[in-house]
């Protein structure tokens, strides 16, 4: 099914797709994401983060947990022995907000870029649920794979 | 702590905070998302729609079932008694992409806005994981809070 | 949509249907199912009852914990606040094999029809597996719902 | 303890069995169920998948994720990375009702019957629930495990 | 069955006890727990809270998240609608070590107790994980219930 | 970072440690734990055990389970393909109460000596639910890591 949808067998029923002949090899995957907010709401992070109300490591915490429940969300994901799992949160005062980087490690039969998104996605929403008492109309986006290498299709870079 | 953070307690540790004081009413959220893609990557969505390959119909099941697991995602909400979850996922030639919509009731003392979020951040990311056999360098992006009523804060439509 | 099916919208899209205005009623419903395994087999479960090796005490409790997931395992259920959770497993010499009645209450807006089942199904699943290594033709059946009371609906006797 | 139960230690207590000297082979199972009902539900079923409503879709989705919850629904079940996951789920208008096969894949040291029976019974509580408003008294049976193979025990088709 | 354990039925099988005719009422509990260690690996913990490797922020997050875990751990808890988590996690250089108390409160039928156990008890857990690599043989110990008020047993003070 | 916190990357960041170049070898560790109680409560537990009531039993299962829920209790553990769980649940006269042994191994990049202290821990808050109508000051200690082997870091016996 050449530059098909794999998630579906040819009469189109979804299924999980099988892995079991793919090479266990060492893959890593990143993905990045932002929330925006006011300059004003930033500061609640900027001084929590140096001093009290830890909004970026509470994020970052839900964030690799996040990853490890990648394949109880997404109905499609293979469970996976994850390796490693690594956020930076970074505040911006020209977005103004947050810039999220998340890095997760395999050593398997299938890539982590769902585990990637599902870290950065989930860390995203985490810093919007901290926050929101101060400002609703936050919004996140930028969501997307930035590399992915280590399987048979090769090295991405986004 | 008037404008400040409700998830932090005065000396600045985290908290799920108490609310078994606030009333039990009738509480509604509705967030928004998207997913970009090429008009290429669209047409799989948009024929499986309609044949097979049903990415939007795993997307919406994958987004209630994430609805439900919020609490379990994001560290301080409090969990829930969720009475709907539903979403609306509409294919947009102009984007190109998808549109997502969530709406999620409950009644109970405190709302729901981080459950429309995860719902819809979690049929984004399924979408993702369906397509990405085809396209990689898709993004996520508008997830937001555009209606949230029934507590004590008022209406707020973004 | 009188008659129809209440899991999918008018325009056949799925949703977990709102019960936000129903009555919270005090709920019951309890569901059947049975294990048939050869008459030695059977011997397994009556011997290890009395003395070692508790299948049945075992399965008691996959029932009960599998009972409190039927929101994650189904992906259009309420999560409830279940009140109630009771197996009964008694042996049948005739069948020969186990016989599995589940009772589970709560007090909510919707019924727990799905919960008894859910309940009865992951104690007949335990029943196989720890059987499993004496005879893997066993057969699993006859689940279905014998009573649920207490909402709009009405009493229902199977 | 030649014939015996292996998830009991030889004192009779319960143990989730030590399979670390077992050797990593590809695995494979398959299961069966049914879901009985009348004839006029049937047609619930069969309008939906070919337009709207779509009862098997969403069960084949609870299906695939029911499987990867197999370690956490049966209590000595050994956490499995998953390499495959399908469901087949067909109306049968001679029974009536639908038909399912699950086939579960993995790459590991014990089996994935309990997978492929927890896939089977996932689906047909998931169909039971879709179709609950128009029929209770629906039946669930014929779960049983159709193919064991790649484990030292060898072959077993059922 | 006065003075008996309520987990069980009369012969002696176990349940989840039935609630659904308790009064709903506002409920607390509190728990406390040590985690005991050398005084150079408290340095650790005391310097990672004042600047970085924030032990005590993590081991809150994961008590909180523990007690929401509490029903899904202990097989015959009932699932609770918690309306509060908070944790204090005190360095306690005489011991020396960490103190943990938690806190917990429901409007619910049945007490929180063993949520605020598990929410120490996770605490703890975590705390020992993120320390381990300096120090194998910590403690975990005083694991006990030091209040429980608002149910019908009145209040308990430990 | 010699001697520091692996669990902190240099800048104080939390994240799950990259394992993927460990090696994979087959891993044991034993934790342990008590429950105290009153000669009293300790007869409920020894009867039960012999007829009914199982108090160990269900506590045995619940920390079978625990353990398979390790990584998604403890933020910066890795998810790990269990091989083997026991537990060693002994009343004692003397102290008075019950004794907890867990045993777990994996064959894989990091060690099991949480999954084996997470055992314990769930097995002996089990015991303290299933008690707690009879005593409320009950209480658990003693909770430590007795054996660790199978990793670069050799063997550790506490």
């Amino acid at each position: 099914m050449s530059g098909g949808l794999s998630h579906f067998d040819p009469s189109g029923q979804a299924h999980m797709v099988d892995v079991s002949d793919k090479a266990v090899t060492d893959r890593i995957a990143t993905a990045q994401a932002w929330v925006k907010m006011s300059a004003t709401t930033l500061t609640h992070v900027t001084e929590g983060t140096a001093k009290k109300g830890d909004v970026l490591g509470i994020a970052r915490i839900a964030g690799i947990q996040g990853a490890k429940k990648t394949a109880d969300l997404i109905p499609l994901c293979h469970p996976l022995p994850i390796t490693k799992v690594a956020l930076d949160l970074t505040p911006d005062a020209n977005l103004p907000g947050v810039r999220i980087t998340a890095t997760v490690k395999t050593t398997g039969q299938t890539g982590v870029e769902m585990e990637a998104l599902t870290a950065a996605s989930t860390a995203a929403l985490t810093i919007y649920d901290m926050l929101k008492a101060v400002q609703k109309d936050m919004e996140i986006g930028g969501l997307r794979v930035t590399l992915k290498d280590g399987g048979k299709s090769g090295r991405f870079e986004g």
